[in-house]
């Protein structure tokens, strides 16, 4: 018997829409990602894959979509599990600011350098930066060189896997369908690890929102389809050609 | 140091609306209860109390007032903990009907045994009964022994008991502030525990919806004072009564 873990990019954000870079800061989805959330959940209904546990990162916009897409599903009672592990990539000084602008301030290559290369970071978080998210509770427990200031995605990598091999690996191997309901950035690193995908090659993959991504793993939890199968591939298709021109606006 | 415990009962239902006995049916909130649910997030957030970790029922209501009340205050990311221990009481075959007409069929001497005796249940569910619960997923892993078919308030008592004790409490130990967000005979099964209610009192006492009902504990896990402290307690007054009131609309 296969495992089966699905994946789902929370909705579109409030900051998505005006095209401003996230991170950690923790905004909520807007009336359109709802819309997605919603439809993710019809998505998973009607192929009757109903997660017996998720796994979120600790962030609303996250939450939230895992709380829609779940009671959309019937699903709303199944085990909760959060970990800072899934968070979006921290985007260091760059959170906050407009895409377009920043594209606009420090040319495409730097751009795109921060935005894809696989491991240099943006540049790290201002002590006055209004963004930073340590004055909150729910790092509090972290100690300060625990807590990033900035992430490339092999960062976002190293943080992550352990997560993966201590509460989501062992959920997999108890026969348990598993959502994990992430970010952009933290599900590009599990996709990563997942097919085996290049530190360059990497870079050219995106995840579109609210779409789920199933993937069939074997005893090795490998995937038994390279990349999986999103439940809309049309959808997916379009969405992901959408993110590779974003900053373009 | 005390321990904070924070009692929640799940805002307006559907089925509360419409004076039905749900039980264990799985019915959303409404309107008005998605309104208590936010105005009960208003209270904790208020007064600074908020919650380290959550603990609901498996039923929808429950889940989705635990979702707004925590997203309310900014606590959308604490640990989720669920269990049908803390479902709400099983009304057995009344399960579905109108509160008014089985007064109306029964008389006033078995509806009020019925509602608020300590021990007699109400009639178990038919086989035929439409809202059973026990072709659920949710329920699959419990023997059909431990499955109820009707509850008294005293069965309530006895199912809550171990999970009082074995998740809620060590959470308390730990030093964290707790929301327990459930029903009206799971939190007065709660409550007659903590006050030491005697079986003949507890059927007085009603628990309002939405209006954070707070404990602190002493180092026995006693009430520091008995009733807790409702933080809202005039709008928690004026519900009570209206509680009283059902069925006889």
């Amino acid at each position: 018997m296969s495992a089966k873990l699905i994946l789902l990019r929370h909705g579109e954000s409030e900051w998505n829409a005006k095209n401003l870079f996230t991170g950690w800061v923790d905004v909520d989805i807007n009336d359109k990602g709802v819309a997605e959330a919603k439809r993710g959940a019809g998505l998973l209904k009607s192929e009757a894959l109903l997660p017996d546990v998720v796994h979120t990162s600790v962030l609303r916009r996250a939450i939230h979509t895992a709380y829609l897409a779940l009671d959309g599903c019937d699903r709303h009672w199944v085990p909760v599990r959060r970990s800072w592990r899934l968070n979006e990539r921290h985007y260091g000084n760059l959170q906050g600011k407009n895409k377009a602008e920043t594209l606009a301030a420090y040319g495409e290559e730097k751009f795109m350098l921060w935005r894809r290369s696989y491991d240099t970071p943006p540049p790290a978080l201002d002590a006055d930066n209004e963004y930073t998210q340590f004055n909150d509770d729910r790092y509090a427990f972290l100690p300060p060189e625990a807590r990033p200031q900035t992430e490339c995605l092999k960062d976002v990598v190293i943080r992550m896997l352990p997560y993966w091999y201590d509460s989501i690996v062992p959920d997999l191997r108890d026969g348990k369908t598993v959502l994990v309901v992430a970010h952009g950035n933290s599900l590009r690193a599990l996709v990563k690890h997942l097919d085996g995908i290049s530190d360059a090659d990497i870079a050219g993959l995106n995840i579109p929102t609210g779409i789920p991504l199933l993937y069939e793993l074997d005893a090795d939890l490998r995937p038994i389809t390279a990349g999986g199968r999103y439940l809309d591939p049309e959808a997916a298709k379009a969405a992901i050609e959408a993110v590779k021109n974003q900053g373009k606006k």
